[in-house]
């Protein structure tokens, strides 16, 4: 830290963490030593685990700032670091935050930027003191490179490789609603101007994607689409901008003794799921028909006409966490985890010997598990 | 970590990382958890404070694939991180590895950068496991971002805070070489075509780099310098591709109990020792006689005539080590320094009282230090 030189407009990395980086609003008596040093010195909780991971969002490939705020933009950048700790089971403890900026981003969109790290820590419920980083000029797209530490009792870590055949693959919360959105959002871009001959025709989806869709009733035009989103689908929506990680969640549930591996959902519950599988040496089938997907985004997938079943499958950073749960204990840790955190938990698919396969069964049968949903969808 | 798209041509993170990533031969008894999981996991040493420190570099700002292979610029990266943490007397124990990656990256680049890390964890005698990171593709230049955690004991970390007025402020090593290497690559670059008129004519610099400059007898082309400076500054040219951070020096010296306050000389001497000076409320003289400039590099400032004493002063991401050591230790320190690890420990100014303010002698008298050097080249 600290080689750093200063962008126009934007002050020095230091500067710029001392004045609005701090995710606390008291001291954490863990860190040593924050912003403003060659590095931080944080104490470790004695006889814990020290849980490390990274994520990097370069704009126009991981996120639009179009679609959303800079604000929102933080949020779902230090949300996607919180998930990685969650679904170890661990809980976070400090971050460090790296920008590189290009000339036109101004210091408002870095204050956003922050106060949706902030957002998030006081939304999580797990504030992380922001113990450091780094900053850069960039002639390309803005980058937020983010890195947490946290921490868990060793053991206590859920891993993705310890799933058993017989084992109750679970999920927290619903699926489908960050892709929903985000499609919803591209919908919108693409709406062509009103009273255009365009305007009036439905929304563009691929054929496969259509294939299966449920259907919305009368066709609409885009551009009603568009104005009617914003209202009507609010809640996928804020699912795209800000999802929630489930920390408090993937505390409970690795501490209960019943779960066995845990995975969160960042790449899409096929991808994820087959991770498990192939780290635990299991074979896996889902339940297409199980997966579950809220009412509104069901509603916006029908407007859409998308197939909510293969949006399920695909959408990536969900945050929900994807366990495989020991079969006895599946009906205590759903109670559990609702009445203590309200968050459901849904059986989706069981554990299966390794010879069986990755599969997905719905109305239709079995069908090869591929990691971007059906195997039709990647033929 | 884990929820990354691809690039063309390079395979998937965890691939990549579990192809490449490793840089201990053996395993490490440290790691629970490496790559291929939500975060790592790591056991800290009991007692020990963690360290934990992160730089990113920019291709076009931090670094020029026309300069350095990527295997001197995978060095460098991973030399920053550990030079910040042997600037609080610690020791580096793990890594989190970040690329963005342009679609005409290829995987041997990417190969020759994790062979650069190694290379550099090799030579510190200090290795690191890479325990996990991020991918990510980019339509701009290719990012560079590590995170490397480390270990001290708390009651030996050195700070930038700890200096007192009456102590003796000291540097490792050798002084200047990274920026005249970067100005011996750029002056080979900007050699015009051999037999062209301007080929004949001096090394262009600026009226204030050369108005204080030592002279190279007769002027030689540009043509001429670039063919020598790969030959007859080698060693200047090593310093700038591939520093070697201070890390057995970093230890020693904290462990010494003279040092009360250090920091590396990342953004250039007189930044860092102004950074100490604020840090600790103290002043600072340096004496601009003392700064220790290599042999080999006084003779590549004279063919490129430029100030010797501001490039010193000036010249970034040299990894020395300077600190603030009580007066009554210096020659002890230095004598021991020199025995232990064979780098000498040159004393180059003192702390004052706050009040005396942050100034630089040498022949011409006390002049107002700048984080850019001299007070006339900033203004």
């Amino acid at each position: 830290m600290g080689h750093r030189k200063e962008g126009a407009g934007i002050p020095g990395e230091f500067e710029l963490i001392r004045r609005i980086g701090h995710a606390l609003p008291e001291p954490d008596p863990s860190v040593l030593l924050g912003v403003g040093d060659d590095a931080a010195a944080v104490v470790p909780s004695p006889g814990m685990t020290i849980l490390l991971t990274t994520d990097t969002f370069v704009e126009g490939v991981d996120f639009d700032v179009t679609f959303s705020s800079w604000r929102q933009i933080g949020w779902k950048c230090m949300a996607a670091n919180y998930s990685d700790i969650a679904a170890m089971g661990g809980v976070p403890r400090h971050a460090l935050t790296t920008l590189c900026l290009p000339a036109h981003r101004t210091m408002e969109d870095v204050e956003e930027l922050y106060a949706g790290f902030h957002d998030l820590a006081g939304h999580a419920g797990h504030p992380v003191s922001i113990v450091g980083g780094d900053l850069s000029s960039t002639d390309g797209p803005t980058v937020i490179s983010i890195t947490v530490s946290g921490e868990a009792a060793e053991e206590r870590i859920t891993r993705r490789s310890g799933a058993r055949a017989g084992d109750i693959l679970c999920v927290t919360g619903h699926l489908g609603a960050s892709e929903t959105g985000l499609r919803l959002l591209r919908s919108e871009r693409e709406q062509p101007a009103a009273g255009s001959p365009a305007s009036q025709g439905p929304v563009i989806q691929g054929p496969a994607e259509r294939s299966d869709a449920e259907r919305a009733g009368p066709e609409q035009s885009a551009e009603q689409l568009a104005e009617q989103s914003s209202e009507l689908f609010e809640g996928v929506l804020r699912r795209h901008r800000t999802p929630v990680p489930r920390v408090r969640e993937g505390v409970l549930l690795a501490n209960s003794g019943w779960v066995r591996a845990m995975i969160d959902v960042s790449d899409g519950l096929s991808s994820d799921a087959l991770h498990v599988g192939r780290g635990s040496g299991v074979g896996l089938n889902l339940d297409g028909n199980a997966l579950p997907i809220a009412e509104e985004t069901r509603r916006a997938m029908a407007a859409l006409r998308i197939n909510p079943v293969g949006t399920a499958l695909e959408s990536g950073e969900e945050f929900e966490l994807l366990c495989a749960v020991a079969p006895e204990g599946v009906d205590r840790l759903a109670k559990e985890l609702a009445e203590r955190t309200g968050t459901p938990l849904n059986p989706i698919g069981e554990c299966l010997s390794a010879d069986q396969g990755w599969t997905i069964t719905d109305r239709a049968g079995p069908r090869p598990l591929t990691p971007k949903g059906y195997e039709h969808f990647s033929g």
